[in-house]
């Protein structure tokens, strides 16, 4: 079982065989056991099959192939819709329109997502998760017909693999993980952490595919640029907004 | 694999077992398999088992005992701290002092969370998260000495279990999973959902001794208010443009 973690890779390249319905089931139904705040079950899964539907997520994607080639595409929602209209229905006023309530059913929603990987990839399926479901927020609302108090934070396509790539390079774990309280990192500690990763052979034909000096400057000024990020951060707050969740007085 | 995902329940009462170094360790790698961003690792684990550190920490998490009892605490932090280092090192501006990029790394740190969790079960230890970690994470960041780009967005309590609770009760699944695009809920579709949930024995007792009409009541006037909810909005907000995440110009 730890196994099956331990092996994850990220899967691109899908084969067109299509999930059995009893495994899709199986691996929703771990997903809404993963823990919750306070029972609430502030999520939603929107699980999508139908070509015409997925031909429009692949589209706000960035047109990533494998959101065609995968059977099946589930995008995440923090949604306080549900919980919202039982509460009305019940003679009460939900408080839970506001930035906090959006970040807890966020929680809510990515351990979901992470308990269904797991079950997925324990059943010899592959996974891949989809960032760019905070950029396109409004093209997915629009696609899903995603109403408000309901906002996707991420997305999983899944499928049976046609690769079987490396595993994915981690840095040493002791670059992640802090004993008793937080160790701040002085230069030496960082180039050791990052020194194996920079002398990777892949690595270092990255950089001369990007034309870089090193690999920090393929994030900062190729695949993750501070102009991405400022539109990006703008136009996933403003959904946030629109969708009902920045009233914060 | 699937059994131990299954089998998930919270548990608030640890026995005074510790954790074997190994299985500590073998859960933390599990952690740092998980997917992440761009494979930035932006997020940081910080493993607690120091009974002065755990009292401090059991104080900001509104006196839990579990807190307490439990050997190890595991604070997930989203984390541009390391990687903006580098990247200075590399001769590089880093531009992830935005909304983007700290949810960005707020995914990453509860993805590796949820895989810490189902490695830790899968090894017969029990686990609960703490929600309070937001509302206190000023608190939490001057306890754990986490400094600027860093923001704690949730807890793991780990040890042996000393209490066998029943599975917690969950929505049918078909309550939480959507077919093909949203399909919004009437008042009809919610009162089946909620229906199982409202005829527990258990929520009946919790009826009683909130002295409320309902359970929907229990959420919006006690456990998860309104006024709760906005303080805490508001402290969050707070603290993620304190720790440098809000400059989105």
């Amino acid at each position: 079982m730890i196994q099956t973690i331990l092996n994850h890779r990220s899967i691109r390249k899908y084969s067109e065989k299509e999930i059995e319905k009893q495994i899709l089931d199986e691996i929703l139904v771990a997903g809404t056991k993963a823990s919750t705040t306070g029972n609430m079950q502030v999520y939603s899964i929107v699980v999508t099959k139908n070509k015409v539907i997925k031909d429009q997520l692949w589209e706000a994607h960035f047109k990533q192939d494998m959101v065609k080639q995968a059977p099946v595409i589930l995008t995440f929602c923090a949604d306080f819709n549900r919980f919202n209209k039982w509460c009305e229905l019940r003679d009460t006023t939900p408080g839970y329109d506001n930035f906090l309530s959006f970040y807890t059913a966020s929680i809510d929603a990515l351990l979901a997502a992470q308990n269904v990987a797991v079950a997925a990839e324990s059943h010899g399926l592959g996974i891949c998760y989809l960032g760019t479901t905070t950029y396109m927020a409004d093209k997915i609302i629009s696609i899903l017909d995603i109403p408000k108090n309901v906002v996707p934070v991420t997305t999983l396509v899944i499928g049976y693999p046609d690769e079987t790539p490396d595993l994915t390079d981690r840095l040493p774990t002791d670059g992640i993980v802090h004993f008793e309280k937080y160790h701040d990192y002085d230069a030496q500690k960082i180039n050791e952490i990052y020194k194996d990763k920079e002398e990777l052979p892949s690595t270092k034909e990255l950089i001369e595919i990007n034309k870089t000096d090193n690999l920090a400057q393929i994030f900062t000024e190729k695949r993750y640029t501070k102009k991405d990020n400022i539109h990006f951060s703008k136009s996933f707050l403003d959904i946030i907004t629109k969708q009902g969740f920045m009233n914060n007085k």
